[in-house]
């Protein structure tokens, strides 16, 4: 009963009419081949791969776990079938730079793909996950030699990949990391320390495992400026492009998870292990962030995959299921005893609120990965630099609002089931326990807010969030008209009121520093309204101008953008109302309600 | 690590501080001796019985679940010798009739000892809850033959009992349902259908267990109006007061659910059994929702019981955990590496919001506790009247509320914990889980916002509503002042708008039928911030004036009820921002953006 259906035709509406990237993709050098037939062709591919491959493996691997044998991780039945097919069909490679045997394709591509693999298996998904950050730091930060003889494996997904960060009492505060890093002669490392919920820190799917480790070399000064990255391979390589003896990494144990169980989730122990700097000493913080924009991204995109599969899933039962008669019923049932659950408006409103979401995720998701290739390989470097500041405001929201959203969906997914919904083998309630981790890793959500707030807004004194605004404006919403205009109206509402809350929080952030950390998450679902409404007006714009070819398809694309404006943005009111108090309390001096000594238990 | 308090202090606090309890149950006859240090004495026991005996269980009883065995259902390690202290210790008999062994005590008293259960193990609790249902259920509906001899066995706990409503296709909807019963000589009748869904179908808690189950006689009507109740016991009686021999009712298979594995959720097969009917043929609906109020209160106790569980546990994480430096720092911590993630305002804000939802629920529910008290038993029969009115509108309130809130609750618990959260040993995602079934079961959280506006507030044209309102501007809004004086007009401006969209509502909801059922969720979560800003401010005015001798707890209360205020009532923005624009369209006849033909599959 269950299944997956690649969401193909939507794909193509939000690349080709709203954001028109075959277009923007072409002015870039690199891509000025990639049309819009290609990517659709790879989309279909892609598309196919996740429905027929990989989506039968999902309840499968949930089911079965991994399993830590003496042989090391045993993933489920039909991972390891699926990876080869992966690899096989050229996957790994696809936005890779092809001087390492990459196809040389855009980022947005990358996004089409990943969002497919996150709905069809999130677990599994983050086995070529890693396998792209892991990617990403070595190309822009490794020797030459390390290079070589690394990123052809990686790139054709022939060895598999970790990011080994934290530690025991090191989650989201890296700085306090312990594991150590002892320079030898011929230029290696010996590496010891105990890390944990490393993802795919141990498998069965590829013969070798590159690790990126965090540890700090013996000169290290104290915290985060003291941490070097470094190159640490599972079997040591020998002679040109031999596998070697064993290096002495081992997976020593795996975590007992509420999801993911098909991604083995593991405790390392690194005992003088042999490992190879990459970049420079002590600046191995920085070399993993510059990979942050493209991995929170990816982690955002895992939000929208569950909730596509998770509201397809639940749109088919409620047309299937039969409970209640409507209260408003068509005339050719009016005998029936029960009418089809979607029929009864809180089952719509629950379908409706999923899928406003995932549309608007994914155009935002789009949009991002446009602004990925863009800020990489634009001609002109004021359009580079503008894409990257652009990224750097919108990689949080991405990463919290549609984490936050995947949860959510699942959630009310399952509502749709009702207790059917509860029960393990109809399946959804493993998209909940699935999608529930990726509000955490990454940064924490939470860690996402103060980051938008204080770095990205307050940061550069509002700047990057003009520029934002500036062209929301001037792109859109002087442009709306017709059904669209009252809600361009809206929007240009609610930038002024973001505008002008943010600016006092800003004004006041010197005299409460504790300010703008408290009211960071409501200003991260307050920004991510902004961008998801200026969003659907593009959407609602085009799809009421849209072809009568496909009719049905616009016409449920302008009532989703209504359905956004009516009952979604409203959360904006909510924001900005929380907001505003908080201001003003902040201006006349009142403590706020929620400092620490508060939180004293308060149980007899 | 993990641990649970039972929260007396702030129990002690809501009943003689806010609701004035002891003075409020003592007006009722039966409870004319029932006193402050009578219902402290109570609750002592109870939260000892909770947290010494009961919150040992929980872990286990998630990781083992229930197992079907050809000697029936067998409960988790632990399970049985639970039950039979808790049975030794008369607690089912509290709230029960003294004519069948009861000791006539108060429902407030149910009510704190079902928190505290709730709080330690909701899988276990199932079973009693299940018990005080069929007990009510019996009690008001049964033949005195059938009283005397079920209801001492049922009172005392000796027997367990259970609720056989769901069919396959037939939830929501039990006008579906297809069970037959054939009458006999004898005046029993003999059933025969199959039951999904029932918890606690069977079990080795104890020898016996009563079946209270739905089913048509032969002559029934179709649909809701031809449903009759019955008892069917799972061993016949025989002479005065043996058990014979087994009834033809069987436990054929165990649900694999997300949570509560500790419940055994049974599909029972009955084929032929025995059974005799309860109250009168073809009303057996009318006489399960009688037992409605409290059955739907008990449900939304699950979710605070599982908030306060949550939030104990995330507030000790919260305190010892060290990651990053507060954006404020006390001079004393200067030179440590790391703070407190309790410092650490985002986090503050997931304790907050959990904290102010928790003691407000807490409010809600003993509230709605003394009315079932006063609607049962007070000598002014216009005062049962009353306490019955307003029970039945905010019954489906504190369901919903209460149960969304223990779900958001433990997801926030979790939040705080971040990836050790999501790891089972932790025990927090266990809530996660656990939580979930309570917005489903009972009537979803979506036919409980439905029964509210429709039912509830339109079906009485408002009088009910207007009642309340009325109650809380007279007794609190006019008196409040000082610190709470904002916060009271705050409330006021609230009543106003929610009576007057709630009038407009009312007004279109003739040529506009769907709307009220589109409307219904927000109108709850509405409804819901009235109740608990109506007892918050109750609260907070009681604490600003609050014995010094108790100060932090007081102090701690005050900023409670502000962060309430300041932070969490601000949904009712949303929610009004909803229901206006909703209005607004169909008043100027703009079709609602949610009709079912928008809901087609736009996959390709």
């Amino acid at each position: 009963m269950f299944s997956y259906q690649p969401p193909l035709r939507d794909m193509q509406f939000v690349l080709n009419d709203v954001l028109r990237a075959p277009r923007a993709l072409s002015e870039l050098p690199p891509f000025s081949e990639v049309d819009a037939d290609l990517i659709q062709q790879v989309a279909e591919e892609a598309g196919r791969f996740a429905k027929e491959v990989l989506f039968p493996t999902n309840s499968v691997g949930d089911a079965q776990g991994c399993r830590l044998t003496e042989q090391g991780v045993v993933t489920p039945d039909g991972f390891r079938d699926a990876y080869q097919q992966f690899v096989a069909g050229g996957w790994p490679a696809l936005a890779c730079d092809p001087a390492y045997g990459g196809q040389g394709l855009p980022h947005t591509l990358n996004v089409i793909l990943y969002e497919m693999l996150c709905s069809a298996n999130q677990a599994w998904t983050m086995f070529p996950g890693l396998l792209q950050g892991a990617y990403e730091c070595l190309h822009q930060h490794a020797s030459q030699e390390l290079k070589d003889r690394y990123l052809p494996r990686i790139v054709s997904g022939e060895w598999l990949a970790t990011m080994c960060l934290t530690e025991a009492h090191a989650g989201s505060d890296l700085g306090l990391l312990r594991t150590r890093a002892v320079p030898q002669e011929d230029g290696s490392v010996r590496i010891t320390g105990n890390k944990i919920f490393i993802s795919g820190g141990d498998s069965d799917l590829t013969e070798n495992i590159v690790h990126l480790v965090l540890a700090r070399l013996p000169d290290a000064p104290p915290g985060s400026k003291g941490i070097s990255l470094f190159l640490v391979p599972k079997f040591l390589p020998e002679g040109s492009n031999e596998l070697g003896k064993k290096n002495n990494v081992l997976c020593v144990g795996l975590e007992h998870k509420m999801g993911i169980h098909g991604s083995p989730t593991c405790s390392m122990d690194f005992d003088e292990a042999t490992g190879w700097l990459v970049g420079e000493p002590h600046k191995g913080l920085a070399a993993m962030f510059v990979m942050m924009n493209s991995a929170r991204l990816h982690v955002g995109i895992q939000g929208l995959g569950i909730a596509e599969a998770a509201y397809q899933n639940a749109l088919a039962y409620a047309q299937e299921r039969l409970q209640m008669r409507a209260a408003v019923r068509p005339a050719n049932r009016k005998n029936e005893p029960a009418d089809p659950i979607i029929m009864h408006p809180p089952v719509q409103r629950l379908l409706m609120t999923q899928r406003a979401y995932v549309e608007g995720s994914r155009m935002m998701a789009l949009y991002c990965g446009l602004l990925l290739d863009q800020a990489a390989h634009h001609p002109d470097s004021v359009r580079r630099t503008q894409a990257e500041e652009r990224l750097a405001l919108l990689t949080p929201v991405v990463k919290a609002l549609m984490t936050d959203q995947g949860f959510e969906g699942a959630s009310m997914a399952l509502q749709v089931f009702g207790g059917h919904g509860y029960v393990r083998e109809t399946g959804i309630e493993q998209y909940l326990r699935d999608s529930r981790i990726a509000m955490i890793y990454e940064g924490t959500n939470e860690i996402q807010a103060v980051d938008l707030l204080l770095r990205k807004i307050l940061g550069d004194g509002g700047a990057r969030l003009q520029d934002f605004f500036d062209e929301i404006k001037h792109t859109t919403i002087e442009k709306a008209g017709g059904e669209m205009e009252t809600y361009a109206q809206r929007l240009n509402r609610l930038l002024a009121d973001t505008g002008q809350v943010l600016t006092h929080i800003g004004q006041l952030a010197n005299s409460d520093p504790s300010l703008p950390f408290m009211l960071a998450p409501d200003v991260l679902r307050l920004l991510g309204h902004c961008a998801l409404a200026w969003l659907w007006l593009q959407a609602g714009a085009v799809a009421v101008a849209g072809d009568s070819g496909d009719l049905r398809f616009y016409q449920a694309k302008v009532h989703t953008a209504r359905y956004y404006f009516e009952f979604v943005l409203p959360e904006a009111d909510q924001r900005l109302s929380i907001l505003r108090s908080a201001v003003q309390n902040s201006k006349e001096g009142r403590s706020l309600p929620l400092l620490s000594d508060v939180m004293e238990d308060y149980a007899s």
